[in-house]
């Protein structure tokens, strides 16, 4: 038993459909070892999903319902950690206005992602005052819970440097109320998608957790190996494989025959393929299973986000009760 | 009886201490007569005050309260319009934040006051995320609401004319939720300050509403007349003295007659000033009493401003769940 009390982890995750593969192992895995050791806020960030997709909200409310269940499918235990809805916690549009009246408009310009999605995301109009104030409803999804530590890739780096001179501001006005919570850098491979290309739901190139095992085969047939191999007796090159990369993933203890084997013509792709597509269904088989067993009872998952919303209310109530008063607004 | 439902009508002061003469001229008479006609919400704006006064928040609880005296006092009256400060209201929180999704960037950098305020408010950093994102601000404040009218001065329809854009905008994406409001443009005259210039808080030329009778008569004393006049024998100017102005605003039948004692020089500015200071007096009268007797009484501000969160919150959580819906988000 620790003497220390537990440390707080806050992360959210956006409701753009169904999960697939890149979030499990970018960052639901890490979740779901998280919540045995931190208090865990984890949350279905639709409020920031309003930022690029205002323009589209049809079918919103299914996305939403979808992430919630892949989220108890993944292993996320409601016993463990609280699961919720980022938009039934009202406090944090609250603190995200306080916030937003200490926040300097350039640091907001200078976050590297700001111009870099606008870039990415074409044919859409992301000048609005919503998306350039990302990173401060951000600051106020973390600190209303006083986060030690926000699990991270690399490109949120800057949003968490940015939280913490948030919290700075703040306390040097009002006095201290808000902790500096760190990245907790989760450092894993990029994956990929069936294409080769970073597996991504813009893309069209993923493998849902939830696509049934017929259509995962489907998918793994359709994948990308060594383009210069064409015959069997071919030597293979396993780091252009995008079967490879998968067997790097999923297949870890076997990969270094399997790098042998293909170097040495010793296997074939279609083989490759059928161990790999083998090993994928044997990992997704518990998601799967609990997954199949939500969806028998579509009632558990409102429970679950309301039981979550009761838990995230009381830190965030508490937490701006604490901010107001210091600010002198009550 | 009317068959028709009352309109409704929006409009909220900032707390910036002690109420004066401009502000009950140029607003509060209005509202005093507005809420026998319409359905008024009628709010301490406390959150857009930190847009300009975030870093200085030491006499803000108190400053929140004197209006909240003032407003009573002026004749605001509990029975008839719902009194509550911005704050209390956390769904203004949240529309703002949803409009935030909506918001073009360049419609707020066009607004005319956003470059003048900054301009005007020298010595302090307006370059905040919160202090460009007023009117988003302002249009939550009042579409959640629904407000079919506005009373506003003339610097303020372009901020009624964005709530309008935002209401357009948010209708077009999820469905016919607000109303298009309209200004009620209320044609006062710019009180002037004992020194002339415009009476302004930060200029330290007010009369406040709860100055005492002592002090109003040392600031009428000082105020300025005709500087060409040194003697009584001498013509006065009407148009160039500032007493003539507060004639004009609280001394309206006998304006004719002083403006023509004043050019045959057959009244003197000390009598002049006596004149009025009488007339204000007497025009104080009744909203000093009131204040003294709400002073008194310290817990019924608290219970007014209590009883006007509720029903505020009602209404302004029905808005609020209805954009939700549309938007998918429940």
């Amino acid at each position: 038993m620790s003497l220390k009390p537990q440390k707080t982890v806050v992360s959210g995750i956006q409701p753009s459909g169904k999960l697939h593969l890149g979030n499990l192992i970018g960052a639901l895995e890490n979740w779901v070892s998280l919540q045995d050791k931190y208090h865990c806020y984890f949350f279905i960030a639709d409020l920031h999903a309003l930022t690029t997709g205002y323009d589209n909200v049809k079918k919103f409310k299914d996305d939403i319902n979808e992430v919630a269940v892949d989220l108890m499918a993944v292993g996320l235990d409601p016993e463990k950690c609280v699961i919720f809805k980022q938009s039934d916690v009202p406090e944090h549009c609250e603190l995200h206005l306080l916030f937003s009246m200490i926040t300097p408009l350039p640091w907001l310009l200078r976050v590297p992602t700001y111009k870099s999605k606008i870039d990415e995301i074409k044919g859409k109009d992301l000048g609005t005052y919503g998306f350039l104030g990302y990173p401060v409803l951000q600051a106020a999804d973390i600190l209303i819970y006083k986060a030690d530590f926000v699990p991270v890739g690399e490109d949120q780096v800057p949003h968490i440097e940015l939280t913490r001179e948030i919290a700075r501001r703040f306390n040097h006005f009002y006095g201290n109320v808000f902790p500096l919570p760190q990245d907790l850098l989760t450092n894993v491979p990029v994956m990929p998608g069936i294409d080769g290309r970073k597996m991504s739901k813009s893309y069209g190139n993923t493998i849902a957790l939830s696509d049934s095992p017929e259509t995962i085969r489907k998918k793994v047939n359709l994948m990308i190996t060594d383009p210069a191999r064409i015959k069997k007796e071919d030597k293979g090159h396993p780091g252009v494989c995008t079967v490879f990369e998968y067997h790097r993933i999923f297949n870890q203890p076997n990969v270094e025959q399997i790098r042998r084997e293909c170097i040495d013509a010793a296997r074939g792709c279609v083989d490759c393929k059928k161990e790999f597509l083998n090993h994928l269904l044997r990992y997704l088989e518990p998601i799967q299973k609990r997954r199949a067993e939500i969806m028998e009872h579509p009632k558990k998952v409102e429970s679950v986000l309301e039981e979550g919303r009761l838990k995230a209310s009381k830190i965030a109530a508490a937490t701006l009760y604490e901010a107001k008063t210091s600010m002198g607004i009550i």
